[in-house]
C-alpha cells in the first residue's frame, strides 16, 4: 500500500479503471473531465473518487497526476498539469510515447519536462465510458514508465514503486524504444489485420462466396480489425517513422517466404514455419510474459454440459477465470480450452479440474 | 439418410470423422489404411467401421469413396481407388485441388478422371491420430467439391446430397477458384501469423524485452503460428500460384497503408481502418457464413465462478457450446463473451441466460 495522493485527468475507461486500481491500493484520488457527465458516470462507479471542479483543483494536493485523455490531447493536459502544480510528477497513458514527451519538452519548461515521466499500462478492452471501468484492467499488466533522460531517480522510482502497488509490473524503458517495440507487437498486427479482412472484403466484390470459405483461422486474425479507427489513426500516425520500419520488416519477411514457396522449396516454407512454430510455443510458455497468470490446458468434449462442469468446477473452488479460449477449435465444438487464471490460484484450478475428471496441463 | 456405401482410405483425425459422420446419417462404412496399426485405431474409435484389408477390398463395394492421406500421395491413391472400382465416385479432402486435379488427369484415363470430384471439407483440428476424430468436425461445415468440367451431373448431385446428409454444407466451384479463395481467406492468414512471429522472435534476439510488451492482439494474431510446418509447407507449394498473388495483393496493400501513415494522412488511415471494420463486423453477422449457427454476445462481469453460472445456465437448458470466445478480453479478466451454439438453440440459450440474469444480445 502507497500512501499517493493522485490525480486522475480524463475519466473515461481506462482512467477510471485506474482511479479505481489506486482506491484499492490505499491512496486518496481525485478525478477531473473536461465533459461533467463523463466525471459524473466516474465518480458513480468508482466509489470514493473525489471530483474536482477544474483541472487545476484536481492536481493541486496530487503527489501523482495520471493524464488518460484522447492521444491528440494528451501533451497539452500534461503541460498544464505541470504547470498547476510545480512539485508533482506527472505521467500518461498513451500508447505512443516519443511524440508526446517531444510536444510536452515543446510546451513546457526544461524544469516542468524534467517532472514528466511518460507511462503506457499495455491493458485495455474494446469497450469505452466509465461504466466500464474496472481496477483488473491493470492486474498482473506490464505499465511501461519512459523517463526522460534528465528526470530525477527518486522520481522514477517512486512512480514505480506505486505502479507496483497497484498490481502492474513497471518496466523502465526510453521513449523511442516503447515506440520501436510496440510497433512491432502492438501496431503491427493491428495492420496485418486490418489490411487482411481489407483485402478479403474488396476480394468479396468479384467473388462473392469467398467469406463463406473463411473458417477459423481468418477470424482469429482479422478479430482486431473490427477495433476502432479513430483511435488507431491517431496511434499509427502519432508512431508513424516505427510504424513505417515495422512494415518494412514484415514486408521484407513476407516477400522471402514468397521466394521460397514459388521456388518450391519445401523444406526452406518448412524451417520458417518450425522457426515461427518453435517461438510461439515458447512465448505461450514465457512466464514473463505476463506476471502472475497461468494458462492451464484443458480437453473438452462434445456434449452439452461439458464447459459449464468446467467452470463450475472453477466457481466451487473460487477461483476467476481471467481468459477462456477454444483454442483452434475445428467447425463443430469439441476443442481444447486454454484456461488463465492467478498463477496463485493455479494449482487449485488443476486440483478442481482434475477432482471433476477433466486432464489439465499447465502450459505457463 | 442415405444408404450409400462409404469406403474411407486414410484413417487419421479426418478420415475416421468422416467414417463416424457416415455411420451416423446410416452409410455402411468400409476403411483402409495403409498403417494397420492407424486403421486398428480408427475402428476403436468408429464403431461400426469395418477394416479393410487393402484398398482394393475396402473400395470394391463402395458407392462413395473419400481418400483422406496426406497432401503429397492424394492423387496416386485417388488414381488407384479409380482403377480398382470403375463404376464408383471418388472424392478426397486435400485442402489444395487443381494440383490433385492435374495429377490425377496424368495418372488415370479420361473415364477414370471424371469420376473424380474433389472435395474440401472446411473443418479440421490441431490434433492429429483417429483418436481424436469425431463425427462433429463436419457438422455444419462448408465442403467444397470441385466436379471436372466433364463429369456426370448425377454423380455431382449424388455426391451432394451425400455431404448434405453428413450434416456439412455443400459448395460447388472449380478446383482454380477453389484454390485462389482459400489462398486468400485460409493460406494467407497462416502466411500472416507465421511472419509476424518470426519477425518478433527475431527482433527479441536484439530487444529481449520485447514480447514482454506483446499483449493480446499480439496473441490472436500469432496463434496459427503454432500450426505444422511440414502440413503447411505441403499446401503452401502446392498452392504456389494463387499463393504468391495473395501475397503480392497482400503486401501492395500493406504498402498502401504504409504511404498514408508515413504522409500522416489520418483521414486515409482512418478511412481504411473504417472500411476493414464494416468488413469485419459484415463478417460477424453474415448467417451464411456459417450454416446453423448462432452467436450470442454476453458481457461478463469480473468475479469467481461468473463463467460457471454462465455456462451452467446453457448446461441446464441442455444447450452445446460450438465455441466460447472472451473477445479483445483487457489483461485483467473481465470482458464480454462471444457464445456460438446451434441456431435452432439461441432462444433457448438465450432465455435461459436471461434467466440467469445475463443481457444477451444476438449478434448473427
Amino acid at each position: 500500500m502507497t500512501s499517493e495522493r493522485v490525480a486522475v485527468v480524463g475519466t473515461g475507461l481506462i482512467g477510471t479503471s485506474i482511479a479505481m486500481a489506486a482506491l484499492r491500493a490505499g491512496c486518496e484520488v481525485a478525478g477531473f473531465d473536461a465533459d461533467p457527465d463523463v466525471l459524473d458516470r466516474a465518480a458513480r462507479r468508482a466509489g470514493g473518487l473525489r471530483p474536482a471542479s477544474s483541472l487545476e483543483a484536481c492536481v493541486a494536493e496530487a503527489t501523482v497526476v495520471v493524464v488518460a485523455t484522447p492521444v491528440p490531447v494528451t501533451a497539452s493536459v500534461v503541460a498544464a498539469a505541470l504547470e498547476a502544480n510545480p512539485i508533482t510528477i506527472v505521467t500518461d497513458v498513451a500508447s505512443v510515447k516519443s511524440h508526446v514527451v517531444r510536444e510536452v519538452e515543446h510546451l513546457s519548461s526544461i524544469e516542468a519536462s524534467s517532472r514528466f515521466i511518460g507511462g503506457h499500462p499495455m491493458g485495455g478492452s474494446e469497450r469505452s465510458g466509465p461504466e466500464w471501468a474496472s481496477a483488473s484492467v491493470v492486474d498482473g499488466a506490464v505499465w511501461v514508465l519512459t523517463p526522460p533522460s534528465d528526470a530525477a531517480a527518486v522520481g522514477v522510482e517512486r512512480l514505480s514503486v506505486w505502479v507496483t502497488s497497484m498490481g502492474a509490473k513497471p518496466v523502465v524503458m526510453d521513449p523511442a524504444r516503447h515506440d520501436r517495440l510496440v510497433a512491432i507487437v502492438s501496431h503491427l498486427p493491428q495492420v496485418a489485420s486490418t489490411v487482411l479482412m481489407g483485402l478479403a472484403a474488396t476480394e468479396e466484390a468479384g467473388e462473392p462466396d469467398i467469406l463463406l470459405l473463411a473458417a477459423g483461422g481468418f477470424r482469429d486474425l482479422t478479430r482486431l480489425a473490427a477495433s476502432s479507427p479513430e483511435l488507431w489513426s491517431e496511434i499509427l500516425v502519432a508512431n508513424r517513422d516505427a510504424i513505417g520500419e515495422a512494415i518494412d520488416l514484415y514486408a521484407t519477411r513476407l516477400s522471402e517466404l514468397r521466394e521460397l514457396v514459388l521456388g518450391s522449396d519445401g523444406g526452406g516454407v518448412e524451417r520458417t514455419f518450425a522457426d515461427a512454430k518453435r517461438a510461439r510455443l515458447a512465448l505461450s510458455a514465457k512466464p514473463q510474459v505476463r506476471t502472475g497468470v497461468a494458462v492451464l490446458q484443458v480437453p473438452v468434449p462434445d456434449r452439452p454440459g461439458a464447459l459449464a462442469d468446467l467452470t463450475a468446477a472453477l466457481g466451487s473452488a473460487s477461483v476467476n477465470i481471467e481468459d477462456l479460449q477454444i483454442v483452434h477449435s475445428p467447425e463443430g465444438g469439441r476443442g481444447t480450452v486454454h484456461l488463465t487464471v492467478a498463477a496463485s490460484a493455479a494449482g487449485g484450478a488443476a486440483d478442481a479440474l482434475t477432482a471433476a475428471g477433466f486432464e489439465p496441463v499447465r502450459l505457463a
